[in-house]
């Protein structure tokens, strides 16, 4: 419990940040370099790697080396239990909306 | 486009502590007394207020005075933003990962 706790803390804290989402976002297309993620970010290299720190950290983006290249990746599935804490409040929610529109529509005059 | 970066910033940073998800989760029952709230987590008040001051400033909590209580309720469809962007994001993954089995499937030998 500890863990999956900790594991949307990462994950969570990863997406707070509009560069960590825009790479996420770019790593949907496909697996890419660091140094063309890089080039679509107006910062310097090291800031730049100190966010897909971040991201690596939180399970999101995996990267191998191949030769001099370091190519970045989506971890398959890494989303799962933030889309499934959002998915189960926003049912929850729902469902006591729908109650209560249900019971003010009962209680009103015809 | 600015405008709901931010929104997404201050929702996924406030989902990443422990504490603020355990409050979005007691809110879903209905709403609550600050007093109620704080008396689950094993802090000061001043400390559990400040959690409460992101969930407030990143939208996803409001709260009214009625006499002496202060009373919490969540936000109506806050989390709209973040669980439409991680289900973009999943939807594009699986899209992505169907069409590779489908070719693997299509590509090997009979």
């Amino acid at each position: 419990m500890v863990n999956q706790s900790a594991t949307l803390d990462r994950a969570f804290s990863a997406l707070s940040d509009p560069t960590r989402r825009d790479v996420v976002q770019q790593l949907r297309l496909g697996p890419a370099s660091v140094s063309d993620l890089a080039a679509r970010h107006p910062m310097s290299l090291p800031s730049f790697m100190k966010h897909l720190t971040v991201l690596t950290n939180a399970g999101l983006v995996a990267s191998t080396k191949r030769g001099r290249v370091r190519e970045c990746r989506l971890v398959p599935d890494a989303l799962d239990d933030t889309e499934r804490w959002i998915a189960d409040h926003q049912r929850t929610w729902r469902t006591r909306l729908d109650a209560l529109d249900f019971a003010l529509q009962k209680g009103s005059p015809e």
